[in-house]
């Protein structure tokens, strides 16, 4: 697919000099990709570049986006003064919040047009090809969202503090608060409570001193330990997973209620999870149709017809 | 019991001199309380100083009880030269934390002895006079704490992020996220959830957004109204403040488990909620003997016995 710079020869390239490129970023927490597309389709290059969750230092977050962009380009043989007639779309973590957004477009941007919509928004672009559905995404955080017939709804997702519901930090959280449970012989202790708590040296104040510092990755880092405990039946694990799994559920339903006719699963831990819910849950879980890189050209395109209320100023 | 300056005679003051004094000292995060008193017991003076939970800048700490500790002397009708036939004793919130304690201890101090314990400690030590028994501390966060047979032993009391089960700061951060539950569609919206939308303008995002400033007694602020709505059996209320109970008769249940025959309540929140704990829990609390400034000084009077092993370097 990716042409080759000999192929393009010097007349086809008037023409291709004016056909619009589409370009696809999955922007998130700790890197970006971007996808080049031409307009029929074709995979033309790929990149990768750094953090860009938006909430982060809009400089930074252009930054990334330009270098997963840039490779992309150099993959597929064009130049910098290419970047015009890409038409780009990004899907990022944080877009959920205005203030963000803003900050984001605030920067001048050297594409064609930009257009940037959640991470959510463009995994379900991506999954459903713009056709009805819902997605839940169980990482680090969790987040249900799905569209029927044109409206928007998200369920969950409102961070690690207040929501994240089934998240791996929630799972990582909650292993710590039962061990100390266990600690305080509130609870009886098993053996995913006594390797937590000998991982701290069997110290409450070290796991206090630890949390002090903790970020909602940190916990997450603790669901492979309590999955792999709960498939050996630990009490504790299995409490915590099928709570988890109890809460994955309640976001699930909720999207199927509002009339989602499926249900897309991402994440890292939506695939062990998904084992523990309920039959009427499984059978509506289908495969993907494509990524969200492809859900944010899918954005790309879209902006192409109808002018998007988010143009940089 | 306070001597007006005139009653105590030149004659009556080489033996005065020589009397050691006791200082209790109560230090919280927003305030430090001390107490005054002679070896008859009979109280002198009284005090009140800034925030002195003693996870904070050393400094700020010494200042704060040193201004609370000046206050009960010069209603007693001291001078800074009687500083040093006082034995003091405080029991301080963030002393469970070794670190803060020696941070604390390494400044000096005019005291003829200074000895520092938990907050849980001199409140158990002023309300069982130094007998078995256990607290439950349930305010902003919580904590559980009993002595049977000389043996101390803590249930929870680890911070907001992992324990705390119960507080002011749990039951907000609950109805935050049973607020958002309810604006999901997850469960019924109530009027303790319409409430709690109200007052940020209906928009999770205004959530989200004040989460990621707010404090533990930020969200403790919302206990109130969470108590309020359980009052007139607002179903959210009612699940929220039995929860809460239920932690609190966990965290009781264990102390009595442990040996401990009767417990003492502390704390803005161990009032409203003791009604909601069930009939073998209420019997066997009761009212404590003596307060936490109390439970300070018979820290002091322990050390003027045994040498602490927490003394300034």
């Amino acid at each position: 697919m990716v042409p080759d710079r000999d192929e393009v020869s010097s007349q086809a390239r008037p023409h291709h000099m004016t056909d619009s490129l589409f370009l696809g970023i999955d922007g998130g927490g700790t890197k970006c990709r971007a996808r080049l597309r031409d307009s029929d389709g074709n995979l033309l290059g790929e990149g990768i570049g750094g953090p860009s969750n938006i909430r982060l230092d809009p400089d930074v977050v252009w930054a990334s986006i330009l270098s997963a962009s840039r490779a992309a380009l150099a993959e597929a043989n064009l130049q910098e003064f290419d970047f015009s007639r890409i038409h780009a779309g990004m899907g990022a973590a944080g877009a959920g919040q205005t203030s963000a957004v803003e900050r984001l477009l605030s920067r001048s941007h050297p594409f064609g047009s930009f257009s940037i919509d959640t991470d959510a928004h463009t995994a379900w672009l991506g999954a459903f090809g713009g056709g009805d559905g819902a997605i839940l995404i169980v990482g680090t955080g969790s987040c249900g969202y799905g569209v029927v017939a044109g409206e928007r709804r998200y369920v969950g997702g409102w961070g690690y503090e207040i929501s994240d519901e089934g998240s791996g930090a929630a799972i990582g959280r909650e292993v710590l608060r039962h061990t100390i449970w266990a600690y305080d012989g509130r609870i009886p202790s098993t053996p995913l409570s006594d390797a937590i708590l000998g991982e701290f040296g069997h110290s409450p104040e070290a796991i206090v001193d630890w949390v002090g510092k903790a970020r909602p990755a940190d916990y997450a880092r603790y669901a492979p330990l309590v999955l792999e405990h709960a498939q050996r039946r630990d009490p504790l694990g299995l409490v915590l997973i099928e709570e988890a799994a109890r809460q994955m559920a309640q976001i699930a339903t909720r999207l199927l209620d509002l009339g989602a006719p499926a249900l897309c699963l991402f994440g890292g831990l939506s695939e062990p999870l998904r084992h523990w819910l309920a039959p009427p849950l499984q059978q509506v879980i289908v495969q993907p149709k494509a990524d969200a890189m492809d859900g944010a050209i899918l954005l790309a395109r879209q902006t192409t017809h109808t002018s998007s209320p988010r143009r940089p100023r």
